[in-house]
């Protein structure tokens, strides 16, 4: 898939989605939301105060939709867990309560959304001059992972990669050098994640590091430097060392190259939209996309 | 200063500067000193093995320039740091001997270029959209730095900024959020250094942080979070929190921008040009104009 209006076309074919929205009084959300609905994508679940959303509805052209009453946070996020099963064609999205309740919801060991996995964050972004989506994770959420955390992070953004259709995702781990130095611990991982890949701890895509950028993604920087193999210069996925770096690198793209991202959290049975108020909206709605396709039947989660 | 065309011009005004190429052996360096010499910018003192520089220099134009014999990586790098002494009007570049060799020279307590500062890199990015160049700092020298080093990271950083005219840089220390959250290490040390430039014991600039990415650079997303002070939106200087984050930032400029960049390594007596095989040519040369720039006259070293 090469950009973002290949993304749409792609969501147009998974059928109508439950879109869940926990604290549905959110102008932001709302107004994504609304743009997918008019599209005929998703049917919108408005969960909160009744008064204060349909309050906020009279700016809107909204009319299928259900509404789920809830009043304290902790109400509204447990509603939206739970009519967020079974988990089948539904999306979650956080509306106007923090992300902190509705995560707690989400990773409930009783009736949550848990899966194995851990909950961690990835972009997609849609970059002038790239003939495909990269996806960078995790930006987000882990603020710095274990190599046990990074592999299940991995799992979380091939799982997305795969449901946009490439079926052996390129995982390059990315670090400021390509050389493995004790004195850059993230070498080390990148090499360790390497080597369980090609043991098959680590299935269903291909991982190589430590790849500086330009060896992740151009071919002809990776030639020029002999770094071989099937992912320098082809890379779908960057995984980076932390929290920091990640976030920096899907904001570059925004920020520098006038690119678009979307952003999802996976690892859960539904995949989660959280939206801030400073996305733009063609990236709220890019996001609303990627939890389409990714949600498609819900097979990915069964 | 907008962009690298304004550098060559302002480079033009600085009169021709001897550029001290260390191990001159090296067919990539020498494209990029022989485009500056063309330009009259620099005179190349071509310091390494006579023989092996004679016979590269066969696919060159190059004519006004001297030669300095030596053999070992040792001498080499010896002779080109006493070679660049006095300091006026010099410039430092690495050839073909590791960076290591030349590096230990500089450091030379007896000989060296040492100054009270930490050597850094500086990466000087020049991004379509933006009216101004930006700086990013450190993603190619010091690995993790603690806060005194993030201090000389900075004050070298400044130092270059002002070289090319900016009287009092905005320096943003970023990260992945804006709040202060002990569970994101490098938030707290944002939040120190902005607090010590208050307190003036970082003079010369405005330090904020921490900053997203987005709050740094966009004056839009820094209204919607109303996130406040004079760097916020207008951050010339990018303080990042490690080598990868740091390297990432620059080479997403790269490659994920199609922009151009430049970089010194700065803290030295002179600018210090480390270029790599995989640079573009254009990159190569703006580098060496950042050195030209930064050189003038050699007073902000005396």
């Amino acid at each position: 898939m090469r950009n973002f209006e290949e993304l749409l076309l792609e969501a147009k074919k998974c059928g109508r989605k439950d879109l869940i929205l926990a604290g549905a009084d959110d102008v932001e959300a709302l107004k994504a939301v609304e743009v997918a609905a008019e599209l005929g994508l998703v049917r919108p679940v408005l969960v909160g105060n009744k008064e204060l959303i349909l309050n906020k509805l009279e700016n809107f052209s909204l009319k299928d939709y259900e509404l789920s009453e809830a009043d304290s946070a902790e109400e509204i996020a447990e509603k939206s867990v739970m009519r967020s099963k079974p988990v089948i064609n539904k999306i979650l999205m956080k509306g106007s309560i923090k992300t902190a309740y509705l995560l707690k919801a989400v990773l409930n060991k009783e009736w949550g959304l848990r899966t194995g996995n851990l909950l961690s964050h990835v972009v997609a972004a849609d970059i002038e001059g790239y003939d495909r989506l990269l996806f960078i994770t995790d930006g987000g959420m882990v603020i710095k992972p274990s190599i046990e955390e990074k592999v299940q992070i991995i799992e979380n953004a091939v799982s997305l990669a795969f449901s946009i259709g490439i079926e052996t995702p390129k995982v390059a781990c990315v670090t400021a050098v390509e050389v493995i130095n004790p004195s850059i611990p993230e070498t080390l991982d990148c090499a360790i994640l390497s080597k369980m890949n090609q043991r098959g701890q680590i299935k269903g895509c291909k991982v190589e590091g430590p790849l500086g950028l330009d060896y992740a993604l151009s071919e002809f920087a990776a030639k020029i430097k002999k770094v071989e193999g099937d992912v320098a210069g082809k890379a779908d996925i960057l995984l980076v060392p932390d929290i920091n770096s990640g976030n920096f690198l899907g904001k570059s793209v925004e920020y520098f190259a006038g690119g678009k991202i979307a952003g999802l959290i996976m690892g859960a049975m539904v995949p989660i939209i959280i939206v801030s108020r400073a996305d733009k909206s063609e990236s709220k709605l890019a996001s609303i996309l990627l939890a389409i396709v990714n949600s498609k039947g819900g097979k990915e989660y069964a």
